[in-house]
């Protein structure tokens, strides 16, 4: 950052970095201009936070529709956008300003946008431009999400140090006897405290035969004498969002639970040292695999390596078998296997990790070696 | 409850009690069976609470489709419905279904399917059916949930409940110095250890200025020595939300403040006063908006004065100004004007009432009167 130039500078740049490469994907997918609901992508393209909002990029400008009851945070928020506070739907007073500034073919999101909502978009303007004016377009804004600028790797990087820190805490906390629930309150009341303003997603604390399912919530069962506890949990600083999994044992292991945890744990390290820029996502998905299928746990291992990790708790890339699309530096994704056996136990590691020009960068280090409490 | 007819019976009735009803509306509506995707109309359809999920109503049977995530969960929560476990999405999969089984016309939910998953549906279905075999509907399952059963009653209760003792239980704690941040941190620690699943919605803790923010989700700013603090939480249980506000001040009032207090304090019970079975949702509005009128404090009343509250956090009916809909027993609604002077101060009263045949019943019975702490 040079000297004299403000955050607010920084930051304003950025925006206006983002709103242009959005205006030139918009282009490439043969549109005039982009009209933009998705909320994360609102906020990814002007600041702006709230919970109403239309963003419209047309002809070099941006236009953000939103209400009165966020007149003071669109101005201040959303810098260097124009802000319209609208006594109407937002989408509803972005149609109409199409109109009136003679936009011809505006790309939507089709995966974000309802049946419903196209109808009242429709509805909005003059029956002639009823066919015409709204072109069914990718999620190209979620598109250029999955690059982290400087601005958003600082923002993941202090999520995901935050969630360490947590899960630090937590060795020192957890013992047989507390429940699930327990251990998920004092985690997030922690979090609260440290600052975060929500949980990215509900806190997985699974425990004994809990452990076994992949997606176990905390619930009203005891932490086990001698048993695996999975914890999977993320916070929102700043509307970036972390994700980490760690798993520990309480009491004595067997060997094969020790066994499983080493498998789990090289095919982990295997697909994170696959980040790569220029490496497939399946490539990496391929790597964790194929370490558990050398052990003959991959049946076990029953979803995908990983996602992107944003504004969003799961953005792409989707780090899954076959999928071709290339890491690229700038891309945040997490590194996730795991392995599940119903009825006995399970257990996930997962790491976020950034591409970087060179490699990768870790950024949960918190201790993955085989923790018995 | 008769002798020895179980939970599970009584459970399945409900919800075969509640597709006999959607599938009768689907009828009316001129289609011979009903998409249902939304997962909350799945929930309360057939009680299956998995994330991935689609609900065909068609010649007198249901059927569900999910994936093998959730076989063993789908067959004890699906009690009465047939459960298909697709390797493939569950919507694709029930489109499928409808082919085999001859459907002619398939209801969905405009609002709550978008233009991309409309064109997957349609892609998953012979050409010479693409047009015709998707109909858009009203949400005619959300229309339903309005109404609440017995069962439901119960849950939502109990989630009020627990509301009000973890509201009771801040009286005690709150004191200026405290953040909002903390506050917040607490009652969701407390809210946790007392069993709640998760909060319905982000905490709003607002203190001092920040009261006169409709939503100010809790901030770093801590309580004032004299001020307002604004507590609007909720919880929730075996997948039912409460959702309450109480305005307490910290120090001696300003006599204005006390005004005003008293003011927002009337319209609220002038608003309850008003719920009866028959009366309109605008009559009910405006029963609390005459009141701040009188005083002339209406402009600073920005919002509607309350919605239904139960699977979801904000559903019908909607109580606003001029809304026609009449109120039903059964019905579980949200009262709760506010004012909000910017840069000053602010309040809200917030309330659940269940619709009764007689008239009504306050489900949140905690202090509403004046409490200076």
């Amino acid at each position: 950052m040079s000297e004299g130039m403000g955050l607010s500078k920084i930051k304003r740049m950025n925006f206006k970095a983002r709103k242009r490469r959005a205006a030139a994907l918009a282009k490439k997918a043969g549109v005039d201009s982009l009209l933009v609901t998705h909320l994360p992508d609102v906020r990814y393209l002007s600041g702006f936070t709230g919970s109403n909002a239309a963003l419209m990029l047309a002809g070099g400008k941006s236009v953000l529709f939103t209400d009165g009851r966020y007149t003071a945070q669109a101005k201040t928020e959303a810098m260097g956008t124009r802000v319209v506070i609208a006594n109407k739907p937002a989408v509803t007073a972005a149609c109409e300003w199409m109109v009136e500034a003679g936009v011809k073919r505006s790309g939507f999101d089709a995966i974000h946008t309802t049946v419903a909502a196209l109808e009242s978009m429709r509805k909005a303007v003059p029956a002639k431009l009823r066919r015409s004016l709204f072109v069914a377009v990718e999620p190209l804004v979620e598109g250029l999400r999955q690059v982290k600028d400087e601005d958003e790797i600082a923002k993941v990087r202090a999520a995901a140090k935050l969630g360490c820190q947590l899960f630090d805490g937590m060795l020192e906390y957890l013992r047989p006897g507390l429940t699930e629930m327990e251990v998920a309150a004092t985690l997030e009341h922690r979090a609260r405290l440290a600052g975060a303003e929500a949980m990215s997603f509900e806190t997985i604390v699974a425990s004994g035969e809990r452990s076994a399912l992949p997606h176990g919530r905390a619930s009203s069962q005891k932490l086990p004498k001698r048993g695996f506890v999975t914890l999977d949990f993320g916070v929102v600083l700043d509307g970036y969002m972390s994700d980490m999994t760690r798993t520990v044992h309480l009491g004595k292991a067997q060997p094969e639970e020790r066994d499983v945890y080493d498998a789990v744990l090289e095919a982990q390290e295997a697909a994170v040292q696959a980040v790569v820029p220029g490496v497939t996502a399946g490539e990496v998905d391929e790597a964790a695999r194929s370490v558990l299928r050398k052990v003959e746990l991959d049946p076990w291992f029953t979803h995908s390596t990983g996602h992107g990790v944003g504004l969003e708790i799961h953005e792409g890339p989707r780090l899954a078998a076959k999928q071709t699309q290339r890491l690229e530096p700038g891309m945040v994704v997490t590194i996730e296997p795991g392995v599940y056996m119903p009825g006995r136990f399970g257990l996930r590691i997962e790491d976020m990790v950034l591409v970087t020009a060179a490699a990768r960068e870790v950024l949960t280090p918190s201790v993955k070696a085989w923790v018995e409490l």
